[in-house]
């Protein structure tokens, strides 16, 4: 059994397993660069980048590997416009619930790509899938819609990685999208997504925090040991 | 305003953005590479590796750049104690749910590292980060229980391009975890992770897959085509 604490006193170097330097820098370059992106461009991810981006997903980690997910594309422009249509209903109303000058400044970000992203993504999750019992799905059933999110952030870092962009677009209903796209209704909407070539590439920061809307946090902050009550860094003890 | 389908017609090279085939190749490696790692070695991650993985964690994507996560990290023995003792009961209970052969094999499977682990890691939700008020929110309020699930695989990939492993326990209750660690009733506990070296390494591909428990699923089983009624691949049309 380990002793408690006993990195702080003898940190032992990683052993085998990690990856090259390059290949390590590779990974956090996707994580620290990767943005929500809003602006695209109108020229298409080939064929072999999506299946790429798609493979990722599909090697999220998924509850008793139930693997709950499906993945919806959507090129046809009739359909995005309708879903524009959702999202400028629910961003009114939504903007609504600010007061000034937040609510101007929500009216005024461009906060999603829809019509101009050449692909949209619609990323659901089966809970049927596997059958009624899933090992480790018990105690938590929303385990399997978890499992879905982890899809779509392996899915934004592989994007990231071929100089794709994605973007989350939250403002819409689940219930309309339910209706554009005829999704049955035990399958659960987890994320729209706006694929596709960031217009004057990557931000070096998240837009809201370019914008002034809110800042990153400390990490510190938001670190506690051994129980809630103890949200202190340095170590405790 | 792209055509339809065009990509499939004349595939664009990416432009600008991507990472260079090294990193590229080490995103990869990462997602492919990632295992849910139930057996650990008891040797402590150090203190700047685990810095790394908790900041990748950190700026992970969230709506509104909210930031909603917290990150209790528990070393305590008596505390992994009484989680594996909630693990042990929910496991009982679960595995009977399932019929022979499979509760047998559910109950002969390793699931967890909580006690071999040197670290475990609650990860959590704050909804209340950030007012009341929530740009993006306002109409999918599960988004930010979503965030924090993104947060999770950043830092799971992390781990992995750090050769450090990571399994998430969903073999418990949250009411438990919430009155072992003393966490309000207004956090939600998204994920209760075992953090350490594996013993033996990396499994070349997942652990319920290698017993037979379950296959990977055909990606092109799970990919439709502008609407839910569409499921071929090739593209329609």
């Amino acid at each position: 059994m380990p002793e408690e604490h006993a990195e702080a006193r003898a940190p032992v170097p990683p052993p085998g397993g990690e990856l090259s330097p390059e290949a390590k820098r590779g990974v956090y370059e996707a994580i620290f660069g990767r943005r929500d992106v809003r602006s695209f461009r109108p020229d298409s991810v080939p064929e072999d980048v999506l299946a790429r981006i798609l493979a990722a997903a599909h090697h999220a980690p998924s509850v008793g590997f139930m693997q709950p997910w499906d993945f919806l594309l959507v090129k046809d422009l009739e359909a995005r416009r309708r879903v524009k249509h959702l999202f400028d209903e629910v961003r009114r109303a939504e903007a609504r619930l600010f007061d000034e000058p937040r609510r101007t400044k929500h009216l005024s970000m461009k906060l999603e790509g829809i019509l101009d992203a050449p692909l949209n993504l619609c990323v659901t999750c089966d809970p049927t899938r596997g059958g009624s019992q899933v090992l480790g799905r018990g105690s938590i059933p929303e385990t399997d819609v978890y499992s879905t999110c982890l899809a779509v952030q392996n899915l934004w870092l592989a994007a990231r990685a071929e100089g794709v962009g994605v973007g989350w677009v939250s403002i819409v209903t689940n219930d309309g999208l339910r209706e554009i796209f005829g999704i049955p209704s035990h399958v659960v909407l987890v994320a729209y997504l706006c694929v596709g070539y960031p217009e004057g590439g990557f931000l070096d920061e998240p837009m809201l925090q370019k914008n002034g809307w809110r800042d990153r946090l400390p990490l510190d902050s938001l670190v506690r040991h051994e129980a809630w009550s103890q949200p202190a860094f340095p170590e405790p003890g």
